[in-house]
């Protein structure tokens, strides 16, 4: 079957070309005779993509030298853990930026270790519909750290500026919108990411972390493989690291360098968000974004139309037309169309091309004026 | 490049007929349009490999229905710390028969959290060079659980029964032997394996867990996601799994199934331990195993040459004749060879042959003698 287009939430469309490469060198990786599944973790040919993963990752998004590069596992919402666990003190606090379920999520794991207190949180009907703007947040000046989500994938919503958290370290989950444009990483104590949206496929977690931050981290109760400094001192090798996802974001991380780096993913990501959004407001009286306009998502864009059983026909409809994955997530309903690095122009172009199609054969005008 | 005979001990080799049937199906899986990768971990297609993998260890493994099986990551090291995290309250002792680096490893993450007594350890020259017998294990009766690893990679030796703890929960680290022989898994209260040995690549953790010991489980304090609670709750789908790791050990499975499961692969791992032990007794004065012969694993065959300098050119020799990964490890010396379920007779056969033209070539009988 011809491939299709993939607008999944996450794990997520892969660049056709890197899968290639992946396909070509699954029984022999550079001539070395076996797979790069079959590498020990400790070997040359493994070790030199392990390297080069975190120069590629280093240079693309301009990591200084003051922060370091960690490979982890179990997602996102592992780390919701590992981080009140090495930083929320017994006596301390740590300031959450809620807006959305993952933030709720985060939230709830560090007050299990510690206090925790929501810096803002605003809901509409039940629904997360923008991020505050700074001076809506209610920061803690002795706060342990400063948790936000940047970019939500349920609610369509994403942080277009920095928080300033003044001198307490700022964390970031940017699971979904890493490498889709430039960040200034000085700005944050730690950063980390699943990988199954803009990094490569599931399996592995990047963390960015600030290394002076790292000894100011806990132990006493801290089981010593689930402490950042372990994992720094191992170089994410103490434990047998997940050698194919890494190595697919190795060959992920080439082709955006390849692409013209994280600018140029900007640029591309920008411009099919224009679209998207474009055609959205084009068309008021079918499709519907909920999300307040300064507050939307250039990764996951969502949208409703006039009633759920036209919102059922549409992902049908795309679905028959090679468009996956459009369905929006199950609490919020609508449509969710996922648009990372790998999503070129042109499958938005022709997701836009189907939507003012539908949009016409379907609006009732009378009905809908 | 022809394939090479590939002995390291993990992540390992894998049958050419499962890493077929990834490459080929690597652009388009099952006719969806879209790569394995690239499917979501909660949609129809990845599910159907979520489900298989269960029932297929269910069957190979003949796990009752008092057990349940869970997909996590972060590799047996993070089940050192999971495992007390959950089941070693603050008032209670463990029990960790020691038999090796990883036991060591296992029992000091049970100390962070509490009270860990050690059930038996014996080195001799500073080296592990046998398991214990039932008689000679200090149980306490009233431990939280009695930790054992069934094989170790490092020393070179494997259980070959089932310690009695009684009414105590036994807990195996089976990562470096599960599948290469029938288990009952009913005298376990958790079994958990790394993946990337017998099962499949790196970046999955197989635990089989006893359905009702999960709910004496801690949880004050205790991580939401780092309870098997949450796990079993969320099918192991709480957060994003590693999709491509468990789709390769789905794809492994079929293939153990397929040789006629896990006591055609006993029978043979049997067969490839007497051919190769059988080489080294044969040559006395040349190759000598320290492992004690009734702890000797049938998975890492661990044995020396009569100087440092011959074991280097074994290495070299071996290496050059296309079979890699013989090396010993770093804290034991001379040379390992891992011959999981993927290394075939025939494989086992080259290198003893090659071990016997080694011997005959480079033995210096005044030297030996």
């Amino acid at each position: 079957m011809a491939r299709v287009i993939n607008f999944n939430p996450g794990p997520s469309a892969l660049p056709l070309s890197v899968l290639q490469q992946m396909q070509e060198e699954l029984l022999d990786y550079q001539g070395t005779g076996m797979s790069i599944l079959e590498h020990s973790h400790r070997g040359q040919p493994y070790g030199e993509v392990h390297t080069e993963v975190k120069e590629l990752l280093r240079e693309l998004l301009t990591i200084p030298a003051s922060h370091e590069i960690l490979f982890m596992t179990g997602g996102a919402t592992s780390q919701f853990a590992f981080v009140p666990l090495n930083f929320l003190h017994a006596d301390r606090s740590a300031d959450y930026i809620v807006t959305g379920t993952w933030s709720v999520k985060a939230m709830a794991e560090a007050k299990i270790v510690a206090e925790a207190q929501c810096a803002w949180e605003e809901k509409q009907d039940g629904k997360y519909l923008r991020v505050p703007v700074q001076s809506e947040l209610k920061l803690d000046p002795n706060a342990a750290y400063c948790h936000m989500t940047s970019n939500n994938t349920v609610a369509g919503t994403q942080f277009h500026y920095v928080p300033d958290s003044g001198s307490v370290p700022l964390v970031a989950d940017m699971s979904s919108d890493i490498l889709s444009r430039p960040i200034d990483v000085s700005k944050f104590g730690l950063i980390y990411a699943g990988a199954q949206k803009n990094l490569g496929p599931s399996g592995v977690t990047v963390v960015i972390i600030r290394k002076s931050w790292i000894d100011e981290a806990k132990t006493e109760g801290v089981p010593k493989i689930f402490r950042y400094k372990t994992i720094l001192e191992g170089d994410s090798l103490q434990n047998t690291a997940p050698t194919f996802p890494i190595y697919a974001v190795r060959n992920n991380l080439r082709w955006v360098k390849e692409q013209g780096g994280v600018s140029a993913m900007e640029a591309q990501n920008k411009h099919k968000a224009e679209a998207l959004y474009g055609c959205i407001s084009e068309i008021p009286n079918f499709y519907t974004c909920p999300v307040e306009a300064s507050s939307r998502s250039l990764m996951n864009a969502v949208f409703r139309l006039p009633t759920e059983a036209l919102e059922k026909q549409f992902v049908a409809e795309a679905s028959a037309q090679g468009m996956h994955g459009v369905k929006g997530h199950r609490s919020v309903g609508g449509i969710r169309i996922s648009m990372y690095n790998a999503i070129g122009v042109d499958k938005v172009h022709t997701l836009v091309k189907f939507m003012r199609e539908f949009a016409k054969a379907n609006s009732r005008p009378a009905a809908n004026s």
